[in-house]
């Protein structure tokens, strides 16, 4: 008998009370008691989002929504700036190149975070830029980016900003309509507590009237026919129903314990595990962390191992590096329905393993610290 | 206390043992405990659709599948044949339209089969055809068509055939490679007794030939991505785990209980209905009907309120016409997790609202006949 404790940024675990509405009898989509559901659910996505647009719940996964605010907006030969730190930030790279999208590239190195400057720079010296592509919480590296200073950038000029808030959003303050971003993705199986399986999209009214310009060919991801269906509490296509009976679960909680709680519960979180890490002698590897995901450089030697002996000897699921990064650094999520004793077994399991690995590190040195800056609150 | 019977085509009641599943703690996706899951599924759905070739699994709905279905194997100005006889046949063309793709139309009137000999004869007068797309059985109007005969036709030219198959597979003889069907796109919600939210693809070596060629633009729907990562026994992108999962523990039952058993079972609920509607003294809509579902004319001035009434009054949902057969038809799902009981109670409960709507019918006459039918077998 195996338990499972998941410290990965995606999927994150699920609560009971959630879970269990996936397994109730499914409902028709188009039905009065479906339809109700489905409006009082993205109602209150609106409340995640910190929004009064309208959040758009598309099948997918989180690519799916990125692809989205490519299609929608954009037409074959536009250019666009992209500003990526990371992993997620080059798959806005990757899927304008596959549509004919010019790319103007101000990336910075994996573990910095990109810089409004020289987003403002390259808005300057390209007048015909008509988005500016980034990444809230880059899931790859750790790093968290200055999003309400790019939105006021980007406000000035005619391009719109769209942002990839798949691991962040309900995880650290994401502010939609304060911080002017005009198009947010997401996904459902980080900040959300649910299973992978919903994309979600917003649209401000300065990318709607760009949608209306746009020649790139789309037809499942055509944000129009959501925009119509919506006025009738429906989806153009059959919605994954179980899916949303459970988000609907999920977004009651919650709303009933603030997302500025959850917030702050997330951000001691981040740092109690900041904490203990230095306190093993190990060193952080992103250089604006975020709250949602606590990235740490390892010995590449290890690497990989930490991560099978903890799911293998311990049933702890963290994440290691993802591509270059592979074996280099290791990941704790502080996300959704991760709380404090799952983070105490994470530590405790990880000084384990480094010890099992032949690392000298003293058990409950970095365990310890994390307690107390817990206990500080 | 509200007790729901779905005999609508999709999505179709699951069993409780599948609905369990998707309650389980939720896995991560990058785990050799769900890589063996998915493993296992994958190989289940070679079997379910009569196939020795790779089943791809995309989050999306059936439609995400269609849009796949035309995206990876032709570019911008090819020459394809959509064979339609309804609302999903006619989805083939609004995509083609999308991406620039021209049609060659050989569709019939709604309650009518597509014509093979049609087909053949479109094909021999347009050499340049990439593509014949057509629909298994079309769920908005009731029809089968003969997809062997298309099959064998296609085989000989250099065209694949690309066949909409989701709502038909699991619930009627399908034979992907005894028929030679090139590219066979389908979704969780209908035969496979599960919730909405997967789609399905299978892709013939002519048609992998094809993709080669293709030069519209793809990233998430891009299958090659597929075909890379399912070697090793992942996707590309976060996977629905929980969904997966579950039709994981669908594909057993559906296994067990063994497809041409199923596919029986469906045949005796369709040859019932049937025969009970006509002892209702209504007429069938489909010239050729299907075993999924059952379609049946209704005077338009009640057919939107049959739908309703039977929702609001006995809790069975049944659907209507849509689009221009809107009021026009009431339509009887038999597939998926559908059985005898079910059946029995629309068609009791039918007879109720019919004349609870002033509709001169025996109570008793068309369910009589019904129980006949399935007391025969």
């Amino acid at each position: 008998m195996k338990k499972y404790y998941l410290l990965t940024p995606g999927p994150t675990p699920i609560p009971p009370e959630v879970a269990l509405k996936e397994a109730m009898p499914i409902l028709h989509h188009r039905t009065s008691e479906f339809g109700q559901i489905f409006k009082d659910t993205a109602e209150g996505l609106k409340y995640v989002f910190c929004t009064q647009q309208e959040v758009y719940i598309l099948a997918g996964s989180g690519t799916a929504a990125m692809e989205t605010a490519v299609v929608n907006f954009l037409s074959a030969g536009d250019e666009i700036i992209v500003a990526s730190c990371g992993i997620f930030g080059d798959r806005w790279k990757n899927i304008a190149k596959a549509y004919g999208v010019k790319v103007i590239d101000v990336s910075v190195p994996y573990g910095e975070a990109v810089k409004p400057e020289e987003i403002e720079k390259a808005l300057k010296e390209n007048p015909n830029v008509k988005a500016v592509f980034t990444t809230f919480t880059e899931t790859s590296t750790g790093v968290a980016n200055d999003i309400k200073a790019i939105g006021k950038i980007v406000a000035g000029f005619k391009a719109i900003l769209v942002v990839d808030a798949v691991s962040g959003l309900g995880g650290q303050e994401f502010l939609t309509d304060a911080w002017e971003v005009d198009v947010v993705v997401s996904g459902s199986q980080k900040g959300f507590m649910l299973a992978p399986g919903l994309a979600f999209i917003t649209v401000s009214k300065k990318a709607w009237e760009l949608a209306e310009k746009s020649t790139l060919p789309k037809f499942y991801f055509d944000l129009k026919k959501y925009k119509k269906s919506y006025l009738t509490d429906e989806t153009p296509f059959t919605p994954p129903v179980t899916l949303i009976v459970s988000l609907n679960q999920a977004i009651k909680m919650i709303q009933s314990e603030g997302l500025e709680n959850m917030w702050a519960q997330y951000a001691l979180l981040a740092k109690a595990t900041r904490a203990a890490m230095q306190g093993l002698g190990l060193e952080l590897f992103a250089k604006v962390p975020c709250e949602v995901v606590t990235s740490v450089k390892v010995d590449e030697s290890i690497g990989s191992k930490i991560v099978k002996l903890l799911r293998d000897n311990y049933g702890v699921s963290i994440a290691g590096g993802q591509g270059a990064m592979k074996g280099k650094i290791i990941r704790f999520a502080h996300m959704g329905y991760i709380g404090k004793a799952d983070l105490l077994v994470g530590i405790s399991c990880l000084e384990m393993a480094l010890t099992q690995l032949g690392v000298n590190v003293k058990c409950g040195a970095g365990i310890g610290i994390a307690e107390e800056v817990l206990l500080k609150g």
